[in-house]
């Protein structure tokens, strides 16, 4: 078989080395990651086996990554990584799912007999699949080690793309065009939730030019009527109503890397409060997005957004946006820098970023989003659908 | 907007009351459960918010159960559960991805605001989303209270599948047959893998008489050539071979009750070895579910099938199936039984298994699985495609 890497590896060799510098800052020796977009971006490694327990380690003195992980799952690592062959270490069978045992005392095994068992550990304390279990067994079994949290110092490192990233963000951008623009084209009363969603994953898979498209780390999101007042709800059979709000919340993904889009349709004339919130909407957008260049603070870009709001009487409590890239399920965003007041993150060109323009109201709600790159030039959208409520007549 | 709940408020009564039993057999007053399918079997929450916080509380004292998460996913637990609103609780925007803050803070404050400060509490220490971080902060809120590991309280009460739930399985059933049937009918050489994967995505969603099929826990999963030697790959541009092996592991999920199904294809004449490893695999497959009656143990139904392998020279680690039934990303078992030595869970009528029973060997691997519920007569198959490595001429 040929298994096309996403990046050359003196990409990898660049992150590896960016991180390291990071971690002789934060004082730490040992990195164990187990998020599974950190250790995609810090080797390739691929595959759907992030539920169970496994990890990449990167030590200063090491030059190489580890990859720590399910003995079957191993030779996706060799496939989809250049790890060499020595630090590619299973664990048992027996400890998947074991009652008092964990694969992570093998890990802490593998720590002690590289003559790391009193490092400086850090570890990635709230990644989606860092159990407290986990935890607790690294723990125990490195007694002797000072092992505290990392606070994403990866997901930090991972914060600005590379060119070589950017063409996999405008790629899945091209197909979340696409994808948007075939839900909308399928949005008509009486059609039912689950039919636009069948081709919604047809589509997002697809792709273009052979530019396929991988999973996205949330499943597509549609929501009608009231059902608009909240963000989350996943498809029906409902048929939709011959007149109503629509919202639809979807993402593409290159290799990875995601962008995400929201629109907002309705079926017939839309009432005069719906068709003002979603001016207001792509007003503040707009703006904030022309604000988003090098030098830009995250708080200032949201700034910006709520003085249109605030002009036109809206309020909005929770953030307009949050950095996006490289992500696996169950979140596409990087949980790094976010568009909300206190957040003094310096935007810098390459920085790439949903802004998530939701207003979930207390009946209905509407969200006009775009993925965008920061450049010199102001935010740069990544996707090109109509910027407008989407009147279905 | 119409929400069709998937069971009526009875089956939750009765779910609650089952684990308040396995609550106080354990001595616990208050369970905190955040793992989504816990989370929705206790009380019908849905919705793709697991990526943040949240909880579904149950206390013995308590009739009703508590809905803890983000305010913007409140609204999504009054459409889709039957919890008092006064029983939904959201926590405060600036706490999500907070630097030193996190929503369990306020989760502590409202146990102790109820009065159940020194309560005995079970935490899912291993769910998924239940990370390290969450954890201290749930410990460090709650220092008069007495925290320890629940062990899948929850996951143990899910094993038996009540005859509404077994709708949904057989229904799932069906589904992966159609979807399993359409790859099959798409796999020929040259084209891509990405193509079938598509078609997958729409039939797994389109389901049956607007019985429509819900995201599955993981995503499709193809193996060719080389590839088919480690089982959790995902699909490429590469067109497949004049000759060779394809795996697919895939499911369908109705309602969030999944069927996964495994099937194994050649393209072309297959050579004498893996058409000898394929039929092994059915026959040691086919001795076994016929052995999974109520009183037989786990370890009992995998030694029925590792009697065949070993009389053909055959040996596999892993364990050759768990409990499914409703779950979420990432994983469609249930993390409670296991076919393999030293599970001797009594199985009784109504669990369900997916007897996954790939062997991947150094250089190539197969698989032909099957989703089961143990009835009087055996494992009754859920699904319905051909038994066989499926030889595409």
């Amino acid at each position: 078989m040929v298994y096309k890497k996403p990046f050359v590896k003196e990409e990898y060799d660049k992150r590896i080395i960016s991180v390291k510098k990071s971690m002789q800052d934060a004082g730490f020796d040992l990195l164990i990651c187990q998020d599974p977009a950190s250790m995609n971006w810090l080797t390739g490694f691929d595959g759907w086996s992030f539920y169970t327990p496994q990890a990449i380690l990167v030590h200063l003195e090491e030059s190489a990554p580890i990859w720590f992980g399910r003995a079957q799952d191993a030779k996706s690592a060799r496939i989809t990584t250049d790890i060499p062959d020595n630090n590619i270490i299973g664990f048992s069978e027996h400890l998947v799912h074991h009652r008092s045992e964990h694969p992570f005392d093998e890990l802490a095994e593998l720590v002690v007999s590289r003559g790391w068992g009193r490092a400086h550990i850090g570890v990635e304390l709230d990644a989606h699949y860092y159990t407290a279990r986990a935890h607790r067994h690294i723990v125990n079994g490195l007694p002797n080690a000072t092992i505290s949290d990392n606070r994403e110092i990866v997901n930090w490192a991972r914060l600005i793309k590379s060119d070589a990233e950017l063409i996999y963000m405008r790629e899945a951008g091209r197909i979340v065009t696409d994808t948007m623009n075939k839900a909308i084209s399928r949005i008509k009363p009486g059609v039912r939730q689950y039919e636009i969603i069948a081709d919604v994953y047809h589509t997002q898979t697809m792709g273009f030019d052979h530019k396929f498209g991988d999973y996205t780390s949330l499943c597509p999101l549609i929501q009608v009527g009231e059902g608009t007042s909240t963000p989350h709800l996943t498809w029906t059979d409902e048929p939709l109503p011959n007149q109503g709000l629509v919202v639809m919340e979807i993402a593409a993904a290159r290799r990875h890397y995601h962008a995400p889009l929201t629109r907002t349709m309705h079926l017939g004339k839309p009432p005069a409060d719906i068709a003002k919130l979603a001016q207001v909407i792509v007003e503040g957008g707009d703006r904030a997005m022309a604000a988003a260049r090098p030098g830009v603070t995250c708080e200032e870009v949201e700034a910006v957004w709520q003085t249109v709001l605030k002009r036109h009487g809206y309020t909005k409590e929770s953030r307009v946006g949050y950095s996006i890239g490289l992500n696996y399920p169950p979140d596409w965003g990087e949980r790094t820098a976010s568009l909300r007041p206190g957040d003094s993150t310096v935007m810098q060109a390459g920085m790439c970023f949903h802004f998530q323009s939701g207003m979930w109201l207390s009946d209905y709600g509407a969200a006009i989003s775009e993925p965008f790159v920061v450049t010199e030039q102001g935010g740069e959208r990544l996707s090109d659908v109509a910027r407008e409520l989407i009147v279905i007549s």
